[in-house]
């Protein structure tokens, strides 16, 4: 059972880009929310989406729940058990956590959007959105952010 | 070995956004394909993408086989291989079936696009477009459907 | 600790669609990079992002590592610890390789973005855009490219 909503049309007329850096203090997930709401709010920002990119391949952009922090802690673990480390992996000259990084990146991905409705993000009411460190030392991590739509 | 087509180009000139929602009715596999073509079709949409974003983090959006229904019901037994219940999460006030869905949501992802070419949706002869319902109970799921490109 | 840069904007005015044919030659990762580097160099493509969609269920579209090859052999070995063969799969009519080839495909995902900007893929360092071929035998792949943005 599924039902679609009317429609609602605008003009694209804008193609937005900024970087974010976010600072990562290691393996964890680290909430860009508001960054995220910021630069909408700043150009602002009608219908569309945000596209966002991470610029690496040991870390992974995540929506997951904001509410409880034990989920975040959980699917950190759960990470840990799906890519463990020294599991025989030929790649480690970068130490025993590099590989399991690779693995969870892609598995996690480092794409996707959020659409824009209203001149906000139209995040689900428990989502938030996180760039996950899988490293275990701190690191600067890059965000593309792109938003492609109608501005006011 | 690679080989790029010729390129078709055309003026950006919509951004479409309506609200799908779907029932389901416990953990699987939901086909949305065809109301993703509705909407695409009642836009007149001619060359674009359309962007698909659900509001959750216990579910997921997956594009796979619309065959063999035997795929589905191993997609299912795969996640719960890979997140198991009762396997020693801390996360647990919502039943045993809750954070295992946080992190099958985590790796299926929430967000994706399909090409929309001549007016049609763009999906492999094998494709379609599901919601992948992670928790054990039925649920309402919301999904918001927009459409970037040219109209007619 | 996060940091948002000054925004850049432009007007939108280009979907530009083609279509990329990937010969692989088993499991393993095919780099598509230069071929998605070349329809945005011959679009002329100055801001805006490059949708890549993958129209099979048996393989994917993943970013990762392009420096050291062992890293790729790795996330072979792990793909098919997480989706082994054998393992009591109901679907196996196209043999022991496809049900898992679905697992990984739906894991890794079929649909990502590259942001464009100045005229040129914003990769990071050390990312490389590839195929991932989940069967053991050779197949031919179609990805369709789409690029969303403004144009010289």
């Amino acid at each position: 059972m599924s039902k679609l909503s009317a429609v609602h049309s605008a003009r694209v007329d804008t193609i937005a880009t900024a970087v974010l850096t976010v600072a990562t203090t290691g393996e964890g997930f680290f909430e860009i929310t508001d960054d995220v709401a910021e630069f909408v709010e700043r150009i602002k920002a009608r219908a569309g989406a945000v596209l966002l990119y991470l610029k690496h391949t040991s870390a992974s952009l995540v929506i997951q729940e904001n509410a409880d922090a034990d989920v975040r802690t959980d699917l950190v673990t759960a990470l840990n058990r799906l890519a463990p480390a020294r599991a025989g992996w030929v790649h480690d000259v970068e130490g025993p956590d590099d590989m399991p990084a690779h693995i969870k990146s892609m598995l996690d991905g480092v794409a996707l959007h959020v659409p824009v409705v209203d001149g906000g993000l139209a995040l689900g009411t428990w989502q938030g959105i996180y760039v996950a460190e899988h490293r275990t030392q701190s690191h600067q991590r890059t965000v593309v952010l792109q938003f492609i739509g109608s501005c006011q």
